[in-house]
């Protein structure tokens, strides 16, 4: 019996069981699940298994969703080439323990988060939700500045340095609530970063306001990515989802879910239709210019809400509770996808002015519905007129054509659907290769599903995700590849490592150090060559060179209840060779790439020897590479 | 000029030229460095590119180094299946974060540890150094209870349950300082692990003792690995480096380099010979049993120092800091590494009853010692006779044959050495399949090179490291695949899937949540239905359950400074229909697998209307899984 339930196998049908339930709840009635066997990877395909040694053609920015952390994969070979610690933790790093992180995590924060945090006997939050990587643009396509990622958790946006591959500010959205959909301007060059504040609450939420949620508003942010500063922010009506910009950089477009502002599940789903918000960026910078706004938190704050029909913003109609929102590299359409609806909406740009200078119809924008399937969630393109949207109930991406879809809305008798495939299982995010720029290349799509249930060996209660690697370069998309992630793929870009060129070895004038640089300065260390030790009080800094496989102090004496700051600077200047230091049986450990300076501060309560160590391997005798912190008692 | 430079590469040589440099320091002369080209992957190596949806044979479960974290790799497609969070935390699992979690990271601690912490502000360590992961064993083989994993950074040992793969015990070693080298007793079975303290400190380390390295002593710990409870230690000469134990169940082995107690580069490569330890369990054994001993932090503490020359211990000298301690699954053979010895040295184990019985030269058990090349670091075995040795400065691999090294040593004129191949680049632990076993099945060899260098697109000064897939299955070794992975591959084990049998959904008995379910019941709760709030004092316990797309609890109220407890049962028992709990802007998030019961503390120090949302995807409608905390505040 067992064996012959092995051999069978698991249908499709009752895997996706589980997972495609959502119909009904929405009033969809039955669920249409697709019962074709997986399309597996065939001869003709684009190559994308790479030699040893070969490099991949395309950088890959993936989110990591509640990891917190930015990852780097390399495209077509989906493999991880860096973890880039944002709003999370990290005990390799260092990340939310060095001064030069800390100093990143808190200075962004609000008065009253840094009041929180510090009843909880913390400085910093050591989680985050990091939902949608995207990078910086110039005139519509990549520029290989920064890429910048939202914190839904904890209302955070952050910027990622791409030339040093780190975080370099965080900035805490006051007003906001949980951050969620974030995008760049594309032109004429980022620019606003457009951010989402997904949840609803008092706009001043002191807590004399609770249970009431006709007082709530959701708030639409724009920064100012060069400084990473708020620029204004919009009251909207509708949970905002996702948003993006368009290739004329006079609006930004969020979808939205919930316009009832319903507070429980029947509630939230009650409409036939939400909507899109279109934000009017010029009027509301005129309107910012000439101070026609309320000021919270230090921030211009607007009312675009909907019964106020006001020149800021316009609300365009969309069947029930859109998600995704995704410019085509045609700079000309936006595509909203249904998500409880089997439909997405092509918004034209060229119509949208009208919506504001003459008050049409707001659905006069919208240009195309086609029907592609159960729970559209994203679209990505191929730049050659094609689009993949995800149907997370389904299953599958569905490939169809924008002009067709516009065509048969026009009445002509075209099906704008060209093919579907199946994916593995419940797509939520896709990416294709350059498909969020001008540039659009049709070469790759990625396809992130939100279960993998029998896709991987089992590895307990806990799967991964699975994200998946389609080959759109032909007229069928072939399913080449799966790739296991931990919690969770959520989002991505591909990007053509063109477009990118990170340093081999941190620059001395790198502001991430600044801090320790001028200390030294006042303490007269050089930190290059430095082997010293300043006694301030009961406050001890401790400056040590490294050159492998030797830290330049092989010990140093503090007393118990100092405030010790240890400095390092790795002065080797070669190519990967990063150090760390790690004081064993204190918690402390960091990384020191090479040309850095990083520190760290602990109070030295533990009496005795203690060893530090290089944690990063750097040679055949790093474990060689150590010395002794002497603490000597209180009491001696 | 520049495109001529791009044109030729970079060579070999200066690549290597400043990692490889040790040499020199070591005393051993100039680097002879390898200038063949890479041997990439070529037709005829065995399959390790999987289709879409085709499962990898083996578990690979990697050590993170100082990342903190156990991974799951599959092999041979070397795709990180899962991430275990162990000595650091983490944002996605809220491990350090939730009860459960905590209760596993602190009460093993010592309680010099809770109070230095305590110094802090905190209650445990955030991060750690994890080296070694290896499985229990049963009768010489692996059996898929346990994995154990040592932490360098601060001295523990933990313990990973391969039914949940969630970590279960975390014990912090007495006495000891820095567990480097662990291994698990592989006959009769996993009860003991070995774990070896690197660094030297005086035995009561409470700062009467401190810059008198004469004083100084290293400690070899053997835990109850049932149990997680420290069994016995033994003082020893030199720094503890890696060991493993025999499949006789008599003796463990350590390595064991800077013999001469240095406390600086120059005095810890000293010496043309240091030693690998032996230890003798049963007569160890009969004295704790006899209380022969010293107690100190409540374990038996046996002296088996050098110049004792105790019963508990033999020192075999062995050229220059040995480092890699393997038994070979021919049972009979213990290789040690040399790594500023160009030589491994081959120890048989038949022959080390005599070292203890009769005094005889400890020399005499050494068998073999071939000179393989330079920078000897680890060796894996295949299962055939034949062993793989990384040569850390000649980042190659050498394949030499156990009988051959042995029969040269005893004078026959024959050439142990079978082929070499490059690698990429500076190779220290390597893995076989099955190869720690008396199972191993020679198809595959990883090679953990610590550097990655050009081999990935160039991700800024922090580079990847690189695990190479090696097809050992023919006489040729074939490198098939380049992976790059985060802060660091350090040791892996390669275990057949048969031997692994996680289990789909938390059982409802676990212990991970017993103090869930025991408050729950004081507080006459039943967890799976639960939706229930309890005041006592200003203590608040908040108990849901969550159903996809639901909590139960869609909205509650505590008062400002309330400790809130929040415990969420997920009641969906479907394969992989995870939830989470995430409280935004209250840095509090925690996953909540099929069946499990997780829970949260927090003082709701911040007044307002706060969402909860499930941060783990789980159904077309998971954005409107979600609910509002009420703080009243504190003045109303």
């Amino acid at each position: 019996m067992k064996e012959s339930e092995e051999k069978r196998g698991v249908s499709r049908r009752d895997l996706l069981g589980g997972t495609a339930k959502t119909a009904v709840v929405a009033g969809m009635g039955a669920v249409a699940v697709s019962g074709a066997t997986p399309v597996f990877a065939q001869d003709g395909h684009q190559k994308f298994e790479l030699s040893p040694g070969e490099l991949d053609e395309y950088y890959g920015f993936w989110s990591s969703g509640q990891t917190g952390e930015l990852r780097i994969l390399g495209v077509p070979s989906m493999r991880e080439l860096m973890r880039i610690p944002v709003f999370n933790r990290c005990s390799a790093t260092g990340w939310g323990q060095t001064n030069e992180s800390l100093k990143i995590l808190t200075e962004g924060l609000l008065p009253e988060t840094k009041a929180y945090l510090a009843a909880q006997g913390k400085v910093t939050y050591d989680n985050g939700d990091l939902h949608h990587p995207h990078m910086s643009f110039t005139d519509g396509t990549y520029d290989g500045r920064y890429i910048f990622a939202n914190d839904k958790a904890n209302t955070r946006v952050a910027r990622i340095n791409c030339t040093t591959m780190k975080c370099d500010k965080i900035l805490e959205i006051p007003n906001a609530h949980d951050i969620h959909g974030m995008r760049p301007q594309k032109y004429p060059r980022t620019g606003y970063i457009f951010a989402n504040g997904e949840h609803e609450a008092p706009l001043v939420n002191d807590g004399k306001i609770l249970d009431d949620p006709s007082k709530y508003s959701c708030i639409f942010t724009a920064i100012d990515g060069d400084e990473m500063k708020v620029a204004w922010q919009v009251l909207v009506s509708g949970n905002l989802d996702n948003c993006d910009a368009d290739y004329q950089g006079k609006y930004a477009f969020s979808t939205s879910y919930n316009s009832e502002m319903g507070m429980n599940l029947a509630e939230m789903t009650e409409n036939e239709l939400d909507h899109c918000v279109v934000f009017n960026i010029k009027a509301i910078e005129d309107a910012v210019k000439a101070g026609n706004y309320e000021e919270h938190n230090g921030v211009p704050v607007l009312d675009g809400r909907k019964p106020a029909n006001s020149q800021f913003t316009r609300y365009i109609p969309i069947p029930n509770s859109p998600h995704g929102c995704n410019a085509a590299p045609d700079k000309k359409h936006i595509v909203i996808n249904g998500k409880l609806s089997p439909t997405v909406s092509i918004i034209d740009v060229t119509k949208v002015d009208a919506l504001f200078s003459d008050n049409a119809d707001p659905r006069s924008a919208v240009v195309g519905e086609p029907q592609l399937g159960l729970g559209p969630l994203h679209t990505a393109f191929d730049g050659k007129g094609n689009a993949f949207t995800t149907l997370f109930l389904d299953s599958q991406v569905v490939k169809w054509n924008l002009d067709k879809a516009i065509r048969a809305y026009a009445g002509e008798d075209v099906d704008p659907i060209i093919s579907k495939v199946d994916v593995h299982y419940q797509p939520g995010h896709n990416s294709t290769s350059m498909g969020e720029t001008a540039e659009a290349d049709g070469k790759w799509l990625i396809s992130m599903n939100k279960f993998s249930k029998d896709r991987f060996l089992n590895v307990g209660p806990l799967k991964p995700e699975n994200e998946q690697l389609i080959d759109i370069s032909g007229d069928e998309m072939k399913v080449v590849h799966d790739g296991p992630t931990f919690a969770e793929p959520h989002d991505s870009i591909i990007v053509h490592r063109s477009k990118v060129n990170p340093a081999i070895v941190w620059n001395r004038d790198d502001p991430m150090f600044a801090d320790a640089i001028k200390q030294a300065e006042a303490d007269g260390v050089d930190l290059e060559s430095a082997e010293d030790i300043i006694r301030d009080g009961n406050k001890v800094r401790v400056y040590m060179h490294s050159v492998a496989p030797t830290f330049s102090l092989e010990k140093f004496t503090v007393k118990q209840g100092d405030e010790v700051t240890v400095y390092v600077t790795n002065i080797d200047d070669i190519d990967d060779l990063t150090h760390g230091f790690c004081l064993s049986n204190y918690g402390v450990a960091m990384e020191v790439a090479p040309q850095a300076t990083a520190s760290v501060t602990f109070v030295a309560e533990r009496p005795g020897v203690h060893w530090y160590y290089c944690q990063w391997f750097c040679h055949a005798l790093h474990m060689e590479m150590r010395g002794r912190m002497f603490v000597e008692p209180r009491n001696v």
